[in-house]
C-alpha cells in the first residue's frame, strides 16, 4: 500500500478537538496543497480565509448555529482555527472547484498529526446578515459565497473508521 | 516535503495519452482511494463507472462531442479508461463529494505514475438522449447524474506545471 492510500484511509471527521492552536507553518502547508487542486478552467476564482483564532472561529460558529438552527452548543467541535473556502458567486465550477481543494487540505491536516472536519453549514447561511458581516469582517470576499469550510486543530478523541459502501462501482471491459 | 505534498504538486492535467491499457489492478486502486473521500452526512451516493476499453471510451467520447459541440476531434485525449463519478439526482451533496472523490482517484493516479485529466463535459451533456444511452449500457444508475469524469491512462506527452495564482489567502489572528 502507498503511502497515500494510508493517509487516505486515515483521514476521519474529527468532533472532538484541543483548544491549542497548531502551528501558523502547518496551516500554511494546508493551503499550499489546496491551492494544488485542479481548477476547471484553470480559474482558481477560490479564496481561503483562515480564521487562526478560537474566539473568532467560536464567534462564526454561534452566528452560523443561530441562522442555520444548529442548536446553542454548536461550536465547529472546539476546534481554534477554522478554513474557509469561498468563490465567485455564479461560477460554474465552484463546488467540484472547491471541494477537490478541500480534499487536497484535509488530507494534508492528516498527514500532519491534525485532526479536521469538513464543515458544510457557513454554505447555507453565508448570505444571512449576521453570518455575512462576520464573513466580511475575517476577509471573505463579499462577491464570494461560501462553498465548504474545515474545522482544524489537535486531536482531543479520535474517530473510528466507518466501513465504506459496497456496491457501488461497474467495470466495463 | 512530505511525500503527499510531492504527489500533489505532481498531478497534472495529461492531455495526450497512449492507447495501452493500465492494469486492471491499478484502476481498482483508483477507486478504492476515491471511495475513502469524505461524503457529505456519510450517504456515499455516488457510483463509479469504470470504462476500461478503448474503443468504448472513445464511443463516448464521441456521443459528448456531438451533444456538447467539442468539436470532432474530442477524444477524451485518446485516454483508454474513462471513470464516470456520478451521483443520485437533486442530493444536496452530489457535486462536493464526488469532486473530492475525484481529487483522491486522481492523486492516486499520480502516486501509481498513470496520467489522468479531469473531464467536466459529460456532465453538461449527460441528460442527452444519445449520450444517456451510452451512459446506460456502460451502468451509469438511470436515476444519476454525472458530476465528473476522469480521463485515465500511461502518459504520452508531459504537462508542464502551471503557477499558481497569488493572493487569494487571508489570514487572520
Amino acid at each position: 500500500m502507498s503511502n497515500l492510500m494510508e493517509i487516505i484511509k486515515s483521514r476521519r471527521s474529527t468532533r472532538a478537538f484541543k483548544s491549542e492552536l497548531p502551528p501558523r507553518e502547518q496551516i500554511m502547508q494546508l493551503i499550499e496543497a489546496a491551492e494544488w487542486a485542479p481548477p476547471g478552467m484553470g480559474k482558481c476564482l477560490w479564496h481561503f480565509t483562515v480564521i487562526y483564532n478560537a474566539e473568532k472561529s467560536l464567534a462564526l460558529a454561534r452566528a452560523v448555529a443561530e441562522a442555520d438552527n444548529c442548536g446553542p452548543d454548536y461550536n465547529f467541535y472546539g476546534a481554534p482555527v477554522n478554513i474557509i473556502i469561498s468563490y465567485q458567486r455564479d461560477e460554474h465550477h465552484a463546488f467540484v472547484d472547491s471541494a477537490s481543494a478541500m480534499e487536497n487540505l484535509l488530507l494534508m491536516a492528516t498527514a500532519l498529526g491534525l485532526g479536521s472536519c469538513w464543515i458544510n453549514q457557513i454554505r447555507e447561511c453565508c448570505d444571512v446578515p449576521r453570518v455575512r458581516a462576520l464573513l466580511t469582517e475575517y476577509g471573505v470576499p463579499e462577491d464570494h459565497i461560501v462553498i465548504c469550510s474545515a474545522a482544524i486543530g489537535y486531536i482531543a478523541k479520535e474517530t473510528p473508521a466507518k466501513p465504506r459502501k459496497e456496491g457501488r462501482v461497474t467495470f466495463v471491459e
